[in-house]
């Protein structure tokens, strides 16, 4: 499917253009939304974004919602109750839906206006992953109904993504390699992040630590860590820190002066020394989270090596009711 | 200050009327605000509705941000400094802005174009306390923009929530004091909730818990929970459930069961038991955050009393430089 293609298609379908865009999923899949989220939050002056957890969309499902709303649903699986049931919902309505899926057979497609069967993998070019799919088609969106002054920066970054991570892999391994040797006996573990990385500490958190390792994890915006929840800080408590490049740097930096004083556990994933900087100012914000998405794998595979708990090891998701 | 005045009068200086609503501000001033973005993604057909840390905020302004949006920024002793500087950002980008802060000599009220010193207390009625004046501001907003069909329905609901209130807490002070004697060498707590009361469940993890008794916290979606989160779930982990009544009960109540089976350590605050099913069913769910937020109150005190570790204590905000 082509990103560019699918959107002017949609918005010639509509009314009078696009006029919002909902964001739906559930867990991981939410959580590669969150940058696209966090896009259109900042950069569009008249298309409305939403973000929901599906279950929460279909019980409350936003009276906004009309025929010139778009509903971008995602489902690796492709057979989320949930998420399927909110893309039924939102065609009921009369909405254009996007499903995103790895998988050709899934549910999900039943209720897709649109169709993208993503690439998943070690092997795939991660502008061909999900979060990146979701980023082209929000900023397609952007361009098509309102005009996007940084499109061609953006796409530049979207060509340079791939290869800085491939780079920053290399970087971290072996201090992944010694994290996990440090932490292996840690029992919780505090991701800190802030823009459009914000929901990758969530997911890290969730996903990662709480899903595929059984840990404790929370995350915690870098911003309003200084309105409570540092007061948890000490010198036994692990701390990950994901700093960005660009605009909220800024909060990034005064969490990890505070850390480097009250905390000694603490990781620093820092995207400027991993190279992000050569992606164009403008936009390089919103790429934060494609690189450490696949830089916190490394960290998530050399802790679950050394604890011996492979991160495919369930206890109750795909293996009991619920 | 009167809200439908402060309203009617701002609507009235917007060319077009008012269009966008953001709700700015820092850690338990921001859980305040939650349940009224929660209403407007629900409600508003034409109002759009954006939430923000308030350093975010500074330094990712919206671009949709103009001299028709409403800024509404809380801070509690009204000094904090980047609440102060959201407002400031928001007036230079000429946007209306309404300051709700409990210190009349705040610097926040510098640059609120209108001004809420609210009451606080064990002795005030939770209408006059900030969660509700914001709720009521949206509401407001909505009214006089859109129309909002279930208007006097919310303000009979805004008139027997602490009614309510008043039965509950008597109801569950037993019950708080024996969780907290069961649960007073607990290291970690996760809150599940849903709906409106999303906020609620972060509010009490990074306020009542990481704040104010220096324990480790994390709120989880009720709907989020399956996708992730629920692996950590064994007999020893405590989980606290505030179970909303409305549209989003059936989340809370899947959790819910699933809590039953798996785990042992489950505190249940359940809205429909605390008798808030007086509120007509079209509103009631917005008013679970107000009561949950009273009640809940209850339980960290019990809880503070006998840990020995009063509400208070901080150990680094107010007292060092971040």
């Amino acid at each position: 499917m082509n990103v560019s293609k699918v959107i002017s298609t949609i918005n010639e379908q509509t009314q009078n253009g696009i006029t919002e865009v909902y964001l739906v999923a559930c867990g991981g899949s939410l959580v590669d939304m969150y940058p696209s989220k966090y896009f259109l939050d900042s950069e569009a002056q008249k298309i409305v974004p939403g973000m929901y957890t599906a279950n929460e969309f279909v019980h409350s499902l936003p009276k906004r919602l009309n025929k010139d709303s778009v509903v971008i649903v995602c489902s690796h699986g492709g057979n989320t109750p949930e998420s399927v049931e909110a893309a039924k919902v939102a065609k009921e309505r009369g909405a254009h839906t996007i499903g995103l899926t790895h998988n050709k057979e899934a549910n999900l497609l039943k209720y897709s206006d649109h169709q993208f069967v993503y690439e998943w993998g070690e092997d795939s070019d991660v502008k061909n992953n999900p979060m990146a799919i979701i980023m082209e088609l929000s900023v397609e969106i952007l361009k098509v109904t309102e005009g996007y002054a940084h499109y061609d920066a953006f796409q530049g970054g979207i060509e340079k993504i791939n290869g800085i991570i491939t780079e920053g892999k290399k970087l971290v391994a072996a201090r992944a390699k010694a994290f996990a040797d440090k932490y292996r006996t840690e029992g919780l573990f505090y991701i800190l992040s802030s823009g459009a990385s914000y929901g990758h500490a969530y997911g890290f958190a969730i996903c990662s630590l709480m899903e595929m390792q059984w840990l404790n994890a929370a995350s915690i915006h870098s911003g309003e860590y200084f309105h409570g929840p540092f007061e948890v800080t000490d010198k036994e408590t692990p701390f990950i820190l994901m700093m960005n490049e660009g605009r909220t740097r800024a909060l990034d930096e005064r969490a990890l002066t505070f850390l480097q004083k009250y905390a000694e556990k603490v990781e620093v994933v820092d995207a400027k020394e991993l190279g992000i900087g050569t992606i164009a100012d403008e936009v390089v914000e919103f790429f934060n989270p494609i690189l450490f998405y696949s830089i916190m794998c490394v960290y998530r595979e050399a802790l679950a090596d050394v604890r011996n708990h492979p991160l495919e090891t369930r206890r109750y998701m795909g293996k009991v009711a619920y």
